[in-house]
């Protein structure tokens, strides 16, 4: 995962799929405010409990915005990054299976995929619960992002997971009292505050009463 | 706060002070990838739990992001938004005291400004509690947050709050029974997901146990 072996930046090229910067303008009670922002994909996250193994199951994968947002708390502009420095490690996250939503199907269809992709479980749409939708990044992006619940077994393990094309994706299964601990440090793993959100809701709704 | 009469869009300026986008290339496993991402601010926000009345007190606020992401379900570019069929309600969003960091103060003291700044409490720093510290937006910018908890009385309110310079933030309390439904609810009022795991942790860690 961490095999890493040059890493640098360069200006957003005006065409990039991903990620389109704006200044938005308003008039709010009479003054003229800006404000800027960008968009992003929207996207599906699913908290995924293996029943059989009563375990959570997450991805560990190196993540190049929150390897950034280490590297420039201290740097700033475009330039090659000094791995001695920097090392890669520090950009890998600990996270709920997710996917955006760049494609012409159903949301659920689209976390079905995700999990079977990322994680190796073939499970039914039927099967998948929606938990809430919500907009992440109120300050710069107000993209849509839904949580799904679901609770697969070691009968639903078709493969090994770990993403598809040039992805590479570590499935990682927590014990119940391995996310306990989790959600009350916070900040270990960069996981991102939907990943501990989403798991403060299944210890509160789903997590069986006693293990 | 919904009174907005005109809001349009343009490209982002190579200068904005805000967002700085980039493209990040790197090998993995010797293979050249690249992934876009941009900076932002990192940022405080503050569970604020008022023990004189048993309310938590968040704010709610026109988010030109949030706005922007609900029209670009469906629009796409720079153009004029129409306000009726966008009404700037949609943008409104429901989320705990925040700000971010672009000051060369202590982060405890950046929390302590904004709670004095958008609620209206005057506390000491000692009575910042800090929760836990996290990256947000894992896809596409790893700010860093540090989410603090504080408590506050009748006797800390020293003005009505309501943000500065043009700032317009209403300030809104939430009993004990209203965060719980909150937080089942989830999608309601675009609050992100930082406020709800900042709720969920309340809950779980600190809201007495009868109300």
């Amino acid at each position: 995962m961490e095999n890493i072996s040059k890493i640098w930046l360069g200006p957003l090229p005006a065409d990039s799929p991903y990620v389109k910067p704006f200044r938005m303008y308003y008039v709010q009670n009479g003054v003229e405010k800006n404000w800027d922002l960008l968009k992003v994909h929207d996207s599906v996250a699913i908290v995924l409990y293996n029943t059989t193994r009563q375990k959570l199951v997450l991805v560990r994968q190196f993540r190049p915005a929150v390897y950034h947002g280490h590297v420039t708390s201290t740097e700033n502009g475009t330039f090659d990054v000094d791995l001695q420095s920097y090392p890669p490690a520090i950009g890998v996250t600990l996270e709920l299976c997710a996917g955006i939503v760049d494609k012409a199907k159903s949301w659920t269809e689209i976390a079905r995929e995700e999990v079977l992709e990322e994680c190796g479980y073939d499970v039914p749409v039927s099967r998948i619960e929606e938990v809430m939708v919500y907009r992440s990044g109120v300050g710069s992006s107000g993209a849509k992002q839904a949580m799904y619940y679901c609770e697969v077994t070691d009968a639903d393990k078709v493969n090994s997971g770990g993403g598809v094309d040039d992805e590479i994706i570590e499935v990682v299964e927590l014990s119940l009292d391995e996310v306990r601990a989790m959600v009350r440090q916070g900040a270990v793993n960069n996981s991102p505050p939907s990943c501990l959100m989403g798991l403060m809701w299944f210890l509160a709704n789903k997590a069986p009463a006693s293990t």
